[in-house]
């Protein structure tokens, strides 16, 4: 039986420890540096609480370092096991994790939230390991809770990150300044709900090259206008509305 | 029975004539001016087709313009009729409807593709019309066809129509940026859909101010750069990515 140990107690922590709880894989331990939380969390998994990492067991299959990036290289410094040591980052290189001898990478292709459930299911996993054998092991635990796992070296790995970024930190963003204008014109951001549910759904079937609409998408000058118009007092978001519309013109004379 | 005509075989026409066809208004005919075209949708909605628009007949209660926002002006005042008239635009004044005693405008807050149906019954419809009789006519088939139904005069309407813009057409051009990314970097954009879902998900029971994350949300300037440098030769992207990381850096300084 594979066995794991997870390092953290964020929202990455929480959400792939759920998913792993789930398989056949044994959770040996949890570890984070916020006993109180740490302790909360490994109750909710049903897995023992380490509150010192050198006394992390040093017999489990993986430790996954599912902590902050700028974290990464110090607490897996800490770490005296023996077993395959990953982090769970998208632009972080396995290098960082440079005083174990077995490393690797276990990114999930998600933005996690609190308070939420995700089905792991879906997820793209991207999987990288210093050895043949560890990529092994990393693929056999991502295949029992992922039906989309991918080897991938680190150049491909972070520019998957980026466009993760684009898609969802960015929308997400366009969301809130959407949000900020109407709320400070009295109108709800409850009626946007139903268009940004089918501007996701669309990809499922189309091309978002084929899906692509709007004022900029057809030159309709004239609404640009009467939008940045709409906008004057806007400044942040006349700015984004200035840059994509003309990203959106420039692409289509591509 | 409350009876409509549809002038216009676009995609707006289609699918507020299939939405209507659901219910007891009677749909008394169509006029298109691609005749083809035309007459194939008013045979999927069972409808008469009219090729001339001075012979749509004048007794309907409600006749929906669903054209572009440059044929509106030109189409209404070629209309010999009695009955209301209404556009479907956002951006567009009911006074382009000038020379109708009986005008209105009835938006559904949504952007309809080709080959896909949409619920209605989730879709924000907002309605203006020229007399509170006429308001009540425009609310009457609103509520058969939707949940969400709001009488907006028209700057409110137009605001809500750039925000739509930002959250549909932006939105949808992240997607096509990051899709010509991956691609030239020889990924899949399958990769990012499970991301995409989970972004507007989202928003159903999280504030998109809450569900906020990246690295310029966190100052992370290490990893801007590490990104900007992945797109050095994307200028398109690179700029894209610049302008809304600083617009999420601003927006958290507010």
């Amino acid at each position: 039986m594979l066995s794991v140990f997870i390092i953290g107690n964020g929202r990455m922590a929480q959400h792939l420890a759920k998913a792993l709880a789930e398989t056949d894989v044994q959770i040996e331990g949890v570890y984070a540096r916020d006993v109180v939380k740490g302790k909360l969390f490994a109750e909710q998994i049903m897995a023992p609480f380490y509150s010192k990492i050198e006394e992390v067991p040093p017999h489990c299959d993986v430790y996954f370092l599912a902590v902050s990036d700028q974290a990464i290289p110090t607490l897996s410094a800490l770490l005296n096991v023996q077993g395959l040591v990953v982090h769970c980052a998208g632009m972080v290189s396995i290098n960082a994790i440079h005083k174990q001898v077995h490393r690797g990478v276990f990114w999930p292709i998600q933005s996690f939230s609190k308070h939420t459930s995700v089905s792991f299911k879906e997820i793209p996993i991207c999987i990288e390991a210093n050895s043949e054998e560890n990529v092994r092991i990393l693929e056999a635990i991502a295949d029992r809770i992922s039906k989309s796992v991918h080897i991938l070296e680190e150049k491909q790995r972070q520019k998957l990150h980026v466009a993760a970024v684009v898609v969802n930190n960015f929308s997400n963003h366009l969301f809130v300044l959407a949000e900020n204008f109407l709320q400070e014109n009295e109108l709800s951001f409850n009626l946007m709900k139903p268009l940004i549910k089918e501007t996701a759904a669309k990809i499922e079937y189309l091309s978002p090259r084929l899906a692509q609409t709007g004022p900029a998408n057809r030159n309709d000058l004239n609404t640009l206008l009467l939008h940045q118009d709409l906008l004057s007092e806007h400044s942040n978001l006349l700015e984004v509305y200035t840059c994509l519309s003309e990203s959106i013109i420039k692409n289509k004379s591509v």
